[in-house]
């Protein structure tokens, strides 16, 4: 049996500007190799409505699966979700479980979930969401086509969310515990603990905030006792800083 | 008066399948905003010839330019050339002057031109030849399109060939002269050399071959007096290691 064909849309401006370098086709080719699943096509185009729905349009209906990257920020120029949803004709608007995510994300770090921030939220109408373990602000799944963010941490944190179920594999669960200590402090423990979980992945995904070190580490995989037991483990080895 | 807009077709499996990653969409993309040009599309293609022959004629109605990259080599999945010729329902053939650069270069390495080497003299009937100063084999231009190699190191020479004249300068002459010694050999007399010829530019591509280091010279300017002398004044300093 033929591989399953995909194609790949990297939307954005600073792409073909070159005032940024794509790194998301290279890994994204890689991931796919592995899956069994044969990119056939990129395509990159600016952030312009009809190019967006019309390159959306045309890879659908040519290939099996879709992935984009790219434009589904809180700026005005993050226009890809719109977009998607014309591409299918379909309504979108703030929907509720992506609203209560970034809602509960933003609480815990004590910020506002402002209008700005809400947009992340627009959703069209039926699609499934994709989990972002690194940052919250959910991708999502319409049709053949899934969504994704453009960052490189978050858009590979996407592409393992989405993977195992393209290759007929359990669906993967995970965790994001935030730690606010630099990861010179935190890799030791953290090898350790992932010794002991050799069936799960564990990933650090660190950030700097108000001058203050810190990492995401995400823990994943296919039996969520077992992700669930690491994280109440990781917790409690780094519980006088986790938020 | 809007900027001319332009696309790019990057073709190969290679790129694809996660093995190489491409390095010269960003290249491009950087070139042709300094000089004024809008990269409005980027197009990623298999060896798979109906894929190259339906992106090359799209991108060629749609964008005042088009730069493709890769599959101009020797080797039997090197068919852009044949590719573009059939977009443009156009004839092809091994063509009298592509020969000539291809036979003069082996000659003077003391190899052959065999049936595979002379593959990269196949250009469609009425293209005009993009000068390769780094590895000869030529690259072409047939109507809007620019067909040029896939290795950085040439598309980059391709790239310069062909920028000014679509920015409306004088067109670049360039000489290659190749020299059997290090690069930190070469080094300080060619700066030398570059800083009393300051509207002139000297590139260096280095190549070890059989364990014998040596780099290509390549000098360019709109002044084919200037860049002659610089390239006698070139061979005088190496005189002893020149082939």
């Amino acid at each position: 049996m033929a591989n399953p064909t995909a194609a790949m849309l990297v939307i954005g401006d600073e792409i073909l500007s070159g005032r940024t370098r794509d790194a998301n086709m290279h890994y994204l080719a890689g991931q796919l190799t592995d899956a069994g699943i044969d990119l056939k096509e990129v395509r990159v185009v600016s952030d312009d409505p009809n190019a967006i729905i019309a390159a959306t349009q045309s890879l659908s209906k040519t290939y099996a699966h879709v992935f984009t990257s790219g434009g589904i920020g809180p700026t005005h120029d993050d226009i890809t979700a719109d977009c998607i949803a014309a591409a299918f004709d379909t309504s979108i608007a703030v929907r509720a479980d992506a609203r209560a995510l970034l809602q509960a994300h933003y609480d815990r770090q004590g910020m506002e979930l402002n209008n700005a921030r809400l947009r992340m939220a627009r959703i069209p109408d039926g699609a499934l969401l994709i989990d972002n373990p690194v940052s919250v602000a959910p991708g999502f799944q319409i049709r053949n086509v899934y969504v994704m963010a453009g960052v490189p941490s978050v858009f590979q944190a996407m592409v393992a969310s989405v993977l195992p179920s393209l290759k007929g594999g359990a669906p993967l669960v995970s965790t994001s515990t935030r730690i606010e200590r630099g990861e010179g402090d935190i890799a030791g423990p953290l090898a350790d603990l992932a010794n002991s979980y050799p069936d799960l992945s564990f990933g650090s995904y660190p950030y700097i905030k108000n001058g203050v070190y810190g990492s995401n580490i995400v823990i994943r995989g296919a039996d969520r006792a077992a992700v669930e037991d690491a994280t109440r483990e990781l917790t409690a080895l780094f519980i006088e800083v986790v938020k």
